[in-house]
């Protein structure tokens, strides 16, 4: 069985996404990093680094798999299941570059955002600004690739999910400030949430923070 | 023939790196980053992002590839090569795990820590703080996980390679300032820079820094 270590968060989003669209079996482990508990000892054998998602297979036979860090997860399920990720270059290359770009350039920038925007508790104008330009130009590189392209790299992958909820969640804290025009982004974004495995993934998601003590 | 566009900077060291490991020919072209050259039209047609580095392959027969994000390029070479990327699980699901380790913390944080500390026009000591105590913590996971580990991921691989250049980078701008005492890093860092593949790569890219117009 794989069990699925996550959270409501953008980077907890992508694995549980993936699950859905692969059609996999799972179980979800909500760990409310609000509440600390990604720091207690036994998420920390799951992850050194204390970050979630983390995810377990236990169906390998002989052994079990403990893998941390989105972008790997979704690299190992889609090796796994053979689906979202193209098997020979160049349209793995691409799918890769676009993967790492999420990984190494919206995510670090949209979340530092975040953090001088809405939750620190000084207000810190250089900072909120370099982090909104730097949040708003990745954000227009995916909206200019997407003006000439359905999906980041071919068919629908790997890197259109793992861009997904960042791009979703810059686009909603960024609309106003630089984001608005970005209509091909705009648009991709509403095509991928309107798929019913990405509808049912965040559903789940949602219904089991609901539950979670 | 193998193109590498890059620069001496902590990600556009790791391809060059690789390709020295892996014994590859290639043309080395340098993209002087201070000087603006990622922002030319030549530039923005290999990486919309328009970061280095980008590798360029045109031995492909029909096609070339272009591939940006040095994760990405880390992975492809391996691929390409069968060489520093295990083929089958435990062993690559470690192998990625560490891999995106690197991408979405040490380059971030140490990165933001560079600019707060050193390259910003303001001096803002909460931004200093942040990523000064977050840079150092990542660093931490990396020290805990070599006590018990001669490399990151069972044998030498890209997870070692992706993570030298920003682990070495970081303990240089980091000790005395909490990663002094992170000796089985410090140790695996030397151990990195003494292999012949490395040196040979960092004097061809200081060599051909010094070279560049």
């Amino acid at each position: 069985m794989i069990e699925l270590y996550t959270w409501t968060t953008p980077n907890g989003e992508k694995p549980i996404i993936m699950l859905e669209e692969c059609g996999m079996a799972y179980d979800l482990h909500m760990v409310d990093i609000g509440a600390g508990e990604q720091h207690s000892d036994r998420f920390k054998g799951l992850n050194l680094n204390e970050k979630i998602p983390v995810l377990v297979d236990r169906s390998r036979g002989g052994h079990s798999e403990t893998i941390f860090e989105s972008g790997a997860i979704m690299i190992y399920l889609a090796e796994l299941k053979g689906q979202f990720l193209p098997r020979s270059s160049p349209a793995r290359s691409k799918c890769l570059s676009w993967t790492f770009f999420q990984v190494a350039n919206t995510g670090p920038m949209i979340g530092q955002y975040h953090h001088f925007n809405d939750a620190a508790d000084e207000t810190i104008d250089y900072a909120i600004k370099r982090y909104r330009t730097e949040s708003v130009r990745v954000l227009g590189v995916l909206d200019k690739h997407l003006r000439t392209n359905h999906w980041l790299a071919g068919d629908y992958s790997i890197a259109d999910m793992i861009n997904y909820s960042w791009a979703r969640a810059g686009l909603r804290e960024l609309s106003g400030h630089g984001a608005e025009g970005y209509d091909a982004l705009a648009g991709w974004v509403e095509r991928i949430g309107q798929r019913p495995a990405v509808r049912s993934a965040l559903e789940k998601l949602q219904d089991a923070k609901a539950r979670h003590g």
